[in-house]
């Protein structure tokens, strides 16, 4: 695996290897393969981590562990601290998307740091940082899972990423669109058959009737092959009927 | 709690509770709170959803269990999926900012279908989805966790809010929107002639055929109007190729 350069994702005191676990699945997910732990209360390795990882220790997801946090972010250039609460300090706020952004300046030497799960980042770890990033969550109902607030962020990361190019589009060999005239050719393929049928009555309403069929048609942008497979659709509707009368 | 309108979260064929409670937590972490579950592995409710959920289900997240995703899109009038795998199919594909800002155009009326844990979603239920809604994952480490999932959605449902508001209706004067369970009819009586026709042939080619010719409709974002209009057109087409022999 080739990675692009990507932030460092920092846990400040995880408490459960299960989370840690979730953190590398999803960093992996997003394209981040460095996790620094500072001072992990289980410490590290940890086997609760592992079955929650879906492998992402052993597929590129680098762990270093600390024992303070000042050791965790000394060599980077870059610090974004994600916190829930307002802290009175005057500094840069970002959501997840801004931050991603900040973090594209320079991806190596970025580090996101997550609190732990009972209390988050003490305000010493959070006058550490460059910026404070913050979700906009539901007030009443307001802890995120460490995972989830580190996914969040690795998710928005990606989508940055998407945005510059880096990574593949993914809606590609899809049909060719149908030229305005096959649609036509296909509106007038149904109403003959239509009108063979009776089905246009009265008739100083039959304009109005192909208008609105043919509106929502022309909505759904339609391939070539959908228009194909329509018109056989129309055929076998038109001709099966009798055929099926022929069987009985 | 007193929660703005929201989409709501439907998951099919979920297998594990862990992740039912852990997506119902991020769920009502972001301010959306109705959770359809179709055909759950193991039943619903389950004791093993309770303790990843934060007591989310205590605190206003509504959860409705269905057979099908028929019924559990049934009264929706757009409907997302999620998928990872590009389907080949001519949708609109959206990261989850767009599709959060589509879910604003009519929040109560959109659902966001999930798949399960070992297979993501089939293919025809993708097929009754307006929008694909995809990642930009990693390619060599792909599978996002179910929660990991509903999550990056959830949060960029939760930035949107603020920036709602930005969104006038398109569509005004124009016919309100077929909800999903009449375009759902809709198709079954079109396949149920078909049938009748004999037009799906070979028998292990049906489920393709039908999917092709539901995605155009779909997409096509149809009033109740024009699904009244087209039902016509079917059972004339159908009926109708009789009466033209009579008279003859």
């Amino acid at each position: 695996m080739n990675l692009q350069p990507a932030p460092l994702i920092i846990l400040h005191k995880p408490q459960l290897g299960e989370n840690i676990g979730s953190v590398a699945r999803v960093m992996l997910n997003f394209g981040l393969s460095q996790l620094r732990l500072v001072a992990p209360r289980d410490g590290w390795p940890n086997s609760a981590a592992e079955p929650l990882s879906a492998g992402a220790f052993d597929s590129g997801l680098c762990v270093e562990v600390f024992a303070t946090v000042e050791a965790a972010i000394g060599d980077l250039k870059t610090v974004i601290a994600a916190t829930a609460r307002p802290r009175g300090m005057e500094k840069i706020v970002q959501d997840a998307v801004s931050a991603a952004e900040t973090a594209a300046l320079a991806p190596a030497d970025t580090g996101i740091v997550f609190g732990s799960e009972s209390s988050g980042l003490p305000s010493d770890v959070v006058g550490l940082a460059d910026v404070i990033m913050t979700y906009p969550v539901n007030p009443d109902f307001a802890s995120l899972n460490l995972a989830q607030a580190v996914g969040v962020f690795c998710a928005s990361w990606g989508a940055s990423l998407g945005r510059q190019g880096r990574f593949e589009g993914t809606n590609e060999g899809v049909g060719e669109l149908a030229p305005r005239i096959d649609l036509i050719r296909m509106f007038e393929h149904f109403e003959d058959e239509l009108e063979r049928a009776g089905y246009f009555y009265p008739e100083d309403k039959t304009k109005l009737m192909k208008t609105n069929i043919r509106n929502g048609f022309i909505r759904g942008n339609w391939t070539v092959q959908e228009v194909r497979t329509f018109r056989g659709a129309i055929k076998a509707l038109a001709l099966g009927r009798g055929k099926a009368r022929i069987k009985q």
